[in-house]
């Protein structure tokens, strides 16, 4: 196990030089420059990412992380908590929406018991965390405790490690959890200093009065947290969630192996928002899939200075937009590999 | 070879039933109502084309079809006219921007030389229609015979007959002409009455200079050919080009047999938009792939009532835009038939 400190002291800063190689490349190619829009740039962050305009074709992996939370008693979600358990149990079965995408893309799943409330019977498909049976209501105190979240960072960074090992090259983050766009929103509403009511919607879908009791709740949770901008974990730790902490341990992890690290819909975006604020220099290596439907996900994207690659009003989770921009990240690199040169197809250049 | 009339006449409607029982199959996976988004628009879509909710994993082919135009002459593209042959030559021996990415989409790429300058030399691996030896320039007379423009439209239904008897059941529609932006935006303006200018971009990247001649061509061009409502292919003839005309003719030809059209970029989808105005029941099979940074796209898409799926700032076309789609379109067709019911699964539904 690395700590967290070594590890955030062990990030690289991205590559300028290697971008500027994987652009001079795609400048050669039979295109009028600049003609494939965001997959030369897509190129080119890989380049910067990988260290090298070498690119690979992608080793891919999706880290899927669940857990529960206390604040679910506040009514917030339409769906009741017991679903975040059968959930991963669909995704070992392989029913779930993140495993067709992700079987679409070539992508191994890791699945993560961050802490569901109800223990799950043990099987080999899902690699066994647990902070704890969820995090506590964040409505009424801190969800978690200090040395918590930082257990929960660092079994991400594991995971990191681990799939780097493993020669994994490109990772997506996604998650489930009943009630988790409560905490996603009140860390981007704390690490931004937006009124709750501007980054909360619907989640699974809930009513108007839900989204009102969602914001209530949030609005409890900063005031009894006062985020200090100077303490970035202990915000996570007020407010988050298991599965939230753990995913920005595995981009802080990722970041710290060169290995580019896509971000899902606004919980996993949340996530990576918290590891950006607890780890300045892991932002390198994130990229932005899509643009989800909750509003929380714009400002939070903002805040990271990342577009999203796709724009297809998901709101599922789970890793589904990551799975999906999987096929953009190879399309980019199959672009800068395998494309002939105008002196190698014979090609005229412009005038 | 089957006639334009007789093909026109036998386009079947869309199917809303079969759309509505899509609907249905999605609303009872694993996932809060709607929340794949697009991706389930998109399979509701395709089964109302393929006149079934029972998708079968799509058959993808790629047409990409050359040609050169008269209009090159005027000085409005940046890249002189041999390139055309050339680039077939590339799209032959697999080197193009569209063969990587159709290799990646799993796509067969059907080659055809609608009719560029200097004959090519003949090779099996590319369809020779060859109308003429490019059209004449639309900024002085008429580019195409009536004539000429139904070979080329007949040409393009024979394709899309021959690939539906293939076994094909996807459809992405590609080009390459050096200066065809010029015929795109001649036609987008005619048939949508709206001033050259507003659509008539850089195309693969001349200067302002470059773009005012363009502007000053398109509207010689829409002086001599007074396009009349009444009698679209006449505008074809007159603006288009063999390789614009034989798309239109593709995309006739697979909504006759059901097959959905993925539209590229600001060309294709200016034949789509001559398909549409020649035979109105066509445009139910097209599908929209990716906002092009061309300005004139934008308003064929408002015309189609088409929304893309990916918006990258692409700017190639040969198709490049249309094989990325294909991977949504795939996506779309897996979440259907792959992903677990709340009942198979065993997970709870929204309280």
């Amino acid at each position: 196990m690395r700590t967290l400190e070594e590890t955030i002291g062990s990030i690289p800063p991205p590559d300028a030089a290697a971008a500027r190689e994987a652009q001079a490349r795609l400048d050669a190619k039979t295109k009028p420059p600049g003609s494939l829009g965001r997959l030369e740039e897509l190129a080119c962050a890989l380049a910067a990412i990988r260290g090298t305009a070498e690119l690979e074709l992608p080793r891919k992996a999706l880290v899927v992380m669940a857990g529960d939370h206390g604040v679910a008693e506040e009514g917030v979600s339409a769906f009741p908590q017991e679903v975040t358990g059968q959930m991963v149990l669909n995704f070992v079965s392989g029913g779930a929406a993140v495993n067709v995408l992700g079987r679409q893309a070539g992508a191994e799943i890791v699945v993560v018991d961050m802490g569901v409330r109800s223990p799950l019977p043990p099987d080999p498909r899902v690699r066994s965390v647990r902070i704890g049976p969820g995090t506590r209501n964040l409505a009424r105190g801190p969800a978690m405790t200090r040395a918590e979240a930082v257990r929960a960072l660092e079994a991400g960074i594991d995971v990191a490690h681990q799939l780097a090992d493993d020669g994994v090259t490109l990772v997506g983050i996604g998650e489930m959890g009943i009630a988790n766009t409560t905490p996603a929103s009140a860390l981007v509403a704390a690490y931004l200093g937006l009124p709750p009511e501007e980054v909360t919607g619907r989640g699974t879908g809930i009513d108007d009065e839900g989204r009102q009791r969602k914001i209530a709740a949030i609005c409890r949770g900063l005031l009894l947290a006062r985020p200090d901008s100077a303490d970035p974990l202990g915000t996570l730790a007020a407010l988050g969630g298991f599965e939230l902490a753990g995913l920005a341990g595995v981009a802080i992890g990722c970041a710290a192996r060169r290995i580019p690290v896509l971000m899902d819909g606004f919980i996993s975006t949340a996530s990576a928002l918290a590891a950006a604020r607890i780890a300045p220099r892991c932002a390198y290596a994130l990229l932005a899939s899509h643009a989800s439907v909750e509003p929380g996900h714009r400002a939070a994207l903002a805040a990271l200075d990342r577009r999203p690659l796709l724009d297809l009003g998901l709101r599922l989770g789970e890793g589904t937009g990551a799975a999906l921009a999987m096929h953009l990240v190879e399309a980019a690199v199959r672009i800068i590999r395998e494309m002939a040169t105008f002196a190698s197809a014979g090609v005229s250049g412009a005038a």
